[in-house]
């Protein structure tokens, strides 16, 4: 893990390229530095100083300065300049250097060739580089405002990372009208060296930070990413805003599996895997930020709703069905407890119904009796403005009662001036406030995810799937490459799969026509023939393929017959020959498939199989690397097909064990072999006992 | 159309129950009359008034009142007076009655029939009113405030129309801080005279209401609603945000179509049919509310994006496309033009982005040269605070721009304080405003689509349908009825569907061994035998279906193998006899089906059939009332069936037109006879050339 301690807490600040020249970059970060309360020394440095700047020493050159302890360097000179001050800072010891100055890599050519040199410098000085092209970052606690944004977010407990200096800015303005605090923003900028994976990190190890939100365009290095998230989500929230399709899915693709996968599957399958919560908007953004920053956890779906007007309750409960969450079923010891402090056209049932004049101690009570119930996983409370709405009294109610629990409680006060002092003591007590039901619901569905996430303690089930041969598998992969084909034989793509233990139906690939009557009796019959060869496509359609043969003497015969039909529909190909398939009884139909991301590895789709894949689209994709058993069950479950393997309509079931064990060889296999491209298995048939890959196809 | 004039904009006005007593209803209204600004004559009203109250003249009853020019009579007094005031009111002809009291049909009893005797008062007197158990209302161009919601909003042009008092003062209240004005506000009550329809039929005509948002949980007359919702929306946009699930979606259905359709189906299909935008929050109903109120409409989908951040236009551009509109693809003269008002570090590809530098005579270039662009729908602007931002500037040169097109220009300021003059500019000059590019995009789709609703000009396509015998029909029906079946036979079905030209497979019911050997010599072999009986479930089970039979020898013993097994399995039930029914060759299989919505009447489903229908779900449902060919065009097309038929991975296309047909003729069954209260024909098979229905179920 990168140190970042020196970027955010720095003992003291040299700024590079600080300027008294008002408007100017060095001049705004400098005076940033000074007016923000930072209080360690700051030491300007510009190279035609005369010795004093904005009221301080200034210096030439870093290495002037006497002063050991300079843990942080902000740099805004123009581009060409900075590798040679890197190089200085380097030998000065200053470990953690912010990079302001654009025209690196965004602009490509010679700077580019810049970018690379700074990345060797980082290396060379064991220095963290934090952009180039950035706008710096903030620390409210140290505090620090090392950036050259003009406004500073108040105090709190969300850190904020950003890919996009406009949009850090942005929020920090916008941030300042909605009264939201931060602990630390960072920009990224090109992240020639500190990138959002060691931002993220660092701020899991961060005291003030309690979750972390990132706007991002792209991820620097799947592989980690995967890896430190998973410890990360761990610890605490991260929500990322994903902008930008992504580049793989952009990309034409030929397989069943790579035309099924929407353009952002491998971000939505990977931030699932690892354990982020993708926020959709910029709005979900923040509305999950302020809830993480405030509020405890539930452990559960089970929500109550206390509400003093019958519409409101009807729209939250409506909001509660939709999302996935549970007006929970009151007991009946609560319900007369509640009936003896609400009147008779109040309701009990939950929604809770307090009715329009409920004075604030009917709020009190009504929460004193919900926090004795244990069923109750949170509660929103949700007001609309009455006459007689004590909007102090409530809001003292509700502070008191989230002091009696850990269970979260958000607040819905539809309306505006009527509810002005019980949001701010609301809030000044981190209680939730929405305005509208649905956010506070969509919000409520975010923190029960969480906890999930969090309390979910999920293995790979990869590593325990036994008897691979991977030499066999790799000889015949070699084989083919050398060969110079870019997919694999179906004789060879059998020969695979076997190596990885998945059941399929044998092929074996025939170049004479006694290769294929032996083929045929080894079997057993009924048999297929094919005819094998990658440049003809529409096989059936010229008589390549003859199905229900049941002799030695049909298989002879059909080969030649195969291989003349083909000479005749496509005279110049030379097939490779024709492969003997033994024919497998009907059993329902899946797909199994993999399409690898260029970041994140293999993304493993499960669904229902057939001719019609594309046109039903039943579809799930899962992250390959670090898959759970629980995990593909949940992949299996949530497809329309799972329905028919558990036995639909009166059916028998299916052998699902069977389809599993399929899934993780399948996996297993795409881990261990990157070249492998694109892999589809469509159909595989599943029995009562056992399954039997028909078709396999594989990309290399 | 009721004439609500008076209600919102009467000559005098007389407050029954007004009150001296702070805190009292009567006496909020009456202040509320008072400070408002009304101009004309306001008489309290109090049986124990001492001739003056509030600093007006007051009365006993309005009997005594001098003055023939009362309009409007605002009613807070006890429920068990009120009639008895409400004769008063009407021999003194007075038109037009706001009842604010509750305590009628939302206690029942003896309340309801409160309600039931004013119902018939309003139509002895042709009066309209408005509640019982309602907040009253409010229109800010008379001025009047005839409410006891002690807020009052701004001047504006959006009527805001709610069936939840609460509600409506939450919205009044939030309306306060945000800015927002209206024209009209009312809460319906319980609408034992005035309803949402009648309110929404009148506001079409109000110059003063450019839209009207209602919040509503539940309809008055679905077919009055439909029928205005029709017209109405052609003038004006309709929102309305629906609370609560469907009553109709919660009864236990039987058939396949009515447990495919959810809960909210019929609300669905029929805002759909009337052109009613449904807002999904509350959220989207004043996003939708203030657009609406602003912006003029797009023609089109096609958007062009002016961005000062490269992060901000990808995130606006993400959303377009996930919303279903386009970035336009600008011409090469336009690019060129832009390139010579925009540095290289800019793009000129849409979207476009000016920089973050940008001075506001850039963005005033860039518009007017985007303005002479034909092929622009929309423009959205989109901006990021920066340190060179000129606000004003920038505004001043969006709303010239606005000054010279008609095509809606909105904006997204992501940001707070930087761009406060610039909003408060914009909002001035009926630009929206938005701080996410989400809520813009979402509202601009709000006003394509409304745009696509008011230009749509579609007749329904039921009234064209020839050759059906609506007395044969109803002669099988009624037979059914009297035998006291609650479903069809088989046979019975078969001969509806044929008496309405519904394509069928023919069904015999057979009684004797001879009669189904005759049956299947009239229908030809081979034929299929099934046990014809409500009562047995399971028929294939008990070998209650034979199939393939060949001869007459074979159908009549068959015939009584059938029987004989059915009195086995079930010896107490005497089965009606033996379906013979012709056996169809196999084609697609879609399923054609209805539900009856008590209040929108059928709801006709198309989707994909066989047996596991259930488990695609792969059915769209429309209103069956006023269906028009386009929407059965697109109802068919929104399935993925629909690929299929149109001739799928080389196959031959099926005949949509017979499926088209079909589907209208099992319309014009299901509008024709409102005792069908479901009805399910899976599957139909579909061939290149017609199709065929098998299994009809007609539940009556």
């Amino acid at each position: 893990m990168k140190d970042l301690t020196g970027l955010f807490n720095p003992k003291s600040i040299a700024v590079i390229g600080a300027s008294s020249q008002e408007g100017k970059v060095g001049y705004i970060i400098t005076t940033n530095l000074i007016e923000c309360g930072y209080g360690g020394n700051i030491y300007p440095v510009n190279t035609k100083t005369d010795g004093k700047l904005l009221g301080l020493p200034a210096y030439k050159t870093v290495s002037e300065i006497d002063d050991d302890n300079i843990d942080l360097a902000v740099i805004s000179i123009p581009a060409r300049f900075i590798n040679q001050t890197l190089e200085e800072c380097g030998q000065k010891g200053i470990k953690n250097i912010i990079v302001i100055t654009a025209g690196f890599k965004e602009v490509g050519g010679e700077g580019a060739k810049l970018e690379d040199e700074m990345a060797e410098i980082a290396k060379k000085y064991d220095m963290n580089i934090q952009g180039p092209n950035c706008l710096g970052s903030l620390d409210t606690n140290t505090p620090m405002n090392a950036s050259f944004a003009q406004l500073s977010p108040k105090k709190g407990n969300i850190a904020f990372v950003s890919q996009s200096g406009a949009m850090t800015v942005a929020i920090l303005d916008w941030s300042v009208s909605e009264g939201i605090g931060f602990s630390k923003v960072v920009s990224l900028g090109n992240k020639v060296d500190v990138s959002e994976i060691d931002l993220i990190e660092y701020l899991a190890t961060d005291d003030q930070t309690k979750v972390i939100l990132c706007y991002l365009e792209g991820i620097s290095d799947g592989e980690r990413f995967l890896e430190v998230m998973r410890r990360v989500t761990k610890i605490k929230p991260v929500v990322i805003l994903k902008a930008g399709s992504s580049q793989a899915g952009a990309k034409a693709v030929s397989s069943h599996t790579g035309a099924l996968a929407g353009n952002d599957s491998a971000f939505d399958a990977a931030f699932e895997n690892c354990g982020v919560m993708r926020a959709r908007s910029m709005n979900d953004l923040f509305d999950y930020g302020l809830a993480f920053s405030k509020s405890s956890l539930p452990t559960g779906k089970k929500v109550a709703v206390i509400t003093n007007a019958g519409g409101g309750g009807v729209l939250t409960a409506d909001k509660i069905e939709d999302i996935g969450l549970e007006l929970v079923d009151l007991t009946d010891q609560t319900k007369s407890e509640l009936r003896a402090v609400i009147p008779d056209e109040g309701s009990v049932e939950n929604p809770i119904d307090v009715l329009g004049d409920a004075p604030a101690d009917r709020y009190k009570a009504t929460l004193d009796i919900l926090l004795e119930e244990d069923d109750i996983d949170s509660i929103i409370i949700m007001a609309c403005p009455t006459a007689s709405y004590d909007s102090e009294g409530v809001g003292n109610a509700i502070v008191e009662a989230k002091g009696k629990t850990d269970i979260p409680i958000l607040v819905v006060n539809m309306g505006g001036p009527t509810f002005n002092e019980e949001n701010i003591l609301l809030r000044e007590n981190n209680i939730p406030v929405c305005v509208f039901p649905e956010t506070a619901v969509n919000v409520l569905k975010a923190l029960e995810r969480y906890h999930t996430i969090q309390s979910e303690d999920q293995e790979s089930c990869i590593d325990k799937v036994q008897d691979t041969d991977k030499e066999e598998a790799a000889r015949i992969i070699e084989e083919a490459k050398q060969k110079g084909r870019d997919a694999l034989l179906g004789s060879e793509a059998y020969q695979v799969a076997k190596a990885y233990g998945i059941s399929a139906a044998p092929i074996i690939l025939a170049t004479t026509k006694e290769e294929a009557g032996q083929a045929a009796e080894e079997m057993q019959y009924p048999v297929v023939l094919k005819i094998a060869s990658d440049k003809i496509l529409h096989k059936t359609d010229i008589g390549g393929v003859v199905v229900n043969i049941n002799s030695k003497q049909e298989a002879e015969d059909t080969f030649e017959q195969i291989m003349a039909s083909a000479k005749e529909a496509h005279p110049d190909v030379v097939p490779d020959g024709v492969e003997v398939q033994k024919m497998m009884p009907k059993g329902h139909e899946i797909l199994i498939g993999m399409l690898r991301d260029a970041q994140f590895g293999p993304i493993i789709g499960f669904g229902m199989g057939g001719i019609y894949v594309n046109l039903i689209n039943d579809v799930c994709f899962k992250l390959g690397s670090g898959i759970s058993d629980e995990v593909i069950d949940d992949q299996i479950d949530s497809t329309k097909i799972s329905k028919l393997l558990k036995g639909y309509r009166g059916e028998n079931p299916s052998d699902i064990e069977a389809v599993k064990d399929t899934v993780k060889r399948v996996t297993k296999l795409t881990l261990d072999f990157p070249e492998i491209l694109e892999l589809d298995i469509n159909p595989v048939f599943v029995y009562e006992d056992g399954c039997s890959a028909l078709d396999i196809k594989i990309k290399i």
